[in-house]
């Protein structure tokens, strides 16, 4: 890694891309160049990188030609306008807006399926998953060969701030106005989501499922390697500012051993395993942190060949910035 | 339903004794004498009830011989040492705490499995399921017709008002200290609860199952009338101070017909089915009604026998008091 990359980073000012050039200054990634791109209307806006205050840029002016790796943080709209573009110019790209089809932009998650970069070739592009199916597969890759699945359900409880800014300055808003007695307008949601659960993160199709969750089960089966696993997937939105948390139950081709999955996620990349009989939160563990937290390991109740587990994920780390830029470090390091 | 019963309502100043006795004036329950009973520690207390305060009276001193039913709404230890007592003086009882074991005091929902009662004998001894598995059965059992259930999975998202006064004065404790950036020291609840989750609700046994959990799964068994069901449970502690909500799951034997599934849901009682693309939650539809809200219907994301819904319940209402007071509506109608 000695080389040093002209690196281009679009959607720097939401929450996922703040993110992502925090991590490139903090895990030294090689970059000779930083350019800060965003739509107009944040223009004027800047960032830190390395002591300085870089300026975010219009992206419909930018010469993709310039630089050689570029991360789409931005709206599934932006990614699709200046995908194309900026592979054009020779870019290879790092998709974490899921608006690429997964044929054309693999997901890949390090700790599980690495070995898709050997079939790409340059210009990369190459997608991160949804925060939930990061989190889920970090869990899951390492149990792959301890178990067979027949079937993922999981109910993943998402962050407000999976929806930006705006999401969590509307839950702040929303609690202060009813703890003090004041009467409620939802301004960004459709309804109440302070102390409240909302059923459903998006607008569902006519089959009723909503795109994050088909997101969810598409990226786990691409990530784990298995297309006819399936998964049940349901994503909800938590009163909850930062990390996703998520209620697992997995059927199994034959009796779980507990002692071994412990052991198998105890050395395991990317996870912290959580003590039996304590459990981890998004709130005390998993924010701010770059592990998978994962807890209360269970069988079925009446089902030995049931595997229970509660995973907890900082959405913008793991779940997006972080799982990125660890491509970009794969990508730096092996192939381009 | 012209005579009248005395009666007497142990734990009527929790949460949920508190709106059974709420409930019994609403419905006007046939009641000639009302006795509130609770531990020493709440003498002094009184509840409003048809137009009069009513003292609550210490348990300990209470000769159970004066009343013909009684409802136990307080904790399980209390219902331990006291429900014999009540059935030694010849009451009928019906428990709300959960303690008494399922052969013992069966668990009804009237829905469901009103045709328990012609099973037993004077006096009953009966109980009313825990919250979520009184909603999850009230939208089951409409359906039991209409397709045959190979497994459930459900994560329950539970109120801080299960946890009775505590918990809910906790959450708006924690919450406002937080929004005055004042440091938290959690009191009721093991940890931060406001704007997190927390994985399970009481200490689980050590094969990892919360009491919540094997209460859940079999408590749906015995309602359903259908012991060798796979239930998979997980219970968790939402930030929300009513209501509980339920992502379920369903694996089936053969492929589901929404429309029909849809048509069985709008004919039932107690169901109340929110349209297509619309869903239910906790603090616009279901607290402080006596209708249990179904919404989110889809099959399988690849599975057709696979039948997905969310379901929003009033967790002191028809979770416990309201079901509770239905069933001494029926003793009291066909059997006392």
């Amino acid at each position: 890694m000695s080389q040093s990359f002209a690196i281009a980073v679009v959607g720097a000012t939401g929450t996922v891309g703040e993110t992502l050039v925090q991590l490139l200054e903090e895990r030294e990634f090689p970059v000779s160049d930083l350019h800060l791109l965003a739509g107009r209307d944040s223009q004027g806006h800047s960032l830190p990188f390395r002591g300085k205050n870089l300026r975010v840029r219009a992206i419909e002016d930018f010469d993709f030609s310039q630089v050689r790796l570029v991360f789409f943080a931005a709206e599934a709209s932006i990614t699709l306008e200046y995908a194309p573009r900026a592979r054009a110019a020779g870019c290879s790209l790092i998709d974490l807006s899921g608006a690429l089809p997964l044929e054309q932009a693999p997901r890949v998650v390090p700790e599980a399926n690495a070995d898709v970069l050997d079939t790409l070739s340059t210009p990369y592009q190459l997608a991160s998953p949804s925060a939930a199916a990061t989190a889920l597969a970090v869990v899951l890759a390492p149990l792959r060969s301890l178990l067979t699945l027949r079937r993922v359900n999981v109910t993943a409880c998402l962050a407000v701030s999976a929806q930006g800014h705006e999401g969590v300055t509307e839950l702040a808003r929303q609690t202060t106005e009813l703890l003090n007695m004041r009467p409620l307008e939802p301004r960004f949601f459709d309804r109440q989501i302070a102390f409240n659960l909302l059923a459903q993160v998006g607008v569902p199709d006519d089959s009723g499922h909503a795109h994050s969750e088909i997101r969810l089960a598409a990226e786990t089966r691409q990530v784990l390697g298995d297309s006819g696993l399936k998964v049940s997937a349901t994503c909800i939105q938590a009163p909850v500012f930062f990390g996703d948390s998520l209620s697992v139950s997995l059927e199994l081709e034959s009796v779980v051993d507990l002692v071994a999955v412990r052991e198998a996620l105890e050395g395991a990349t990317g996870v912290e395993l959580v003590d039996a009989g304590d459990y981890p939160t998004v709130v005390g563990d998993a924010v701010g942190q770059d592990a998978v937290y994962v807890g209360r390991l269970r069988s079925g109740l009446t089902d030995d060949a049931e595997l229970n587990l509660w995973i907890a994920s900082d959405n913008a780390r793991k779940g997006s910035a972080l799982n990125a830029v660890q491509l970009g470090e794969l990508l730096i390091k092996h192939y381009l």
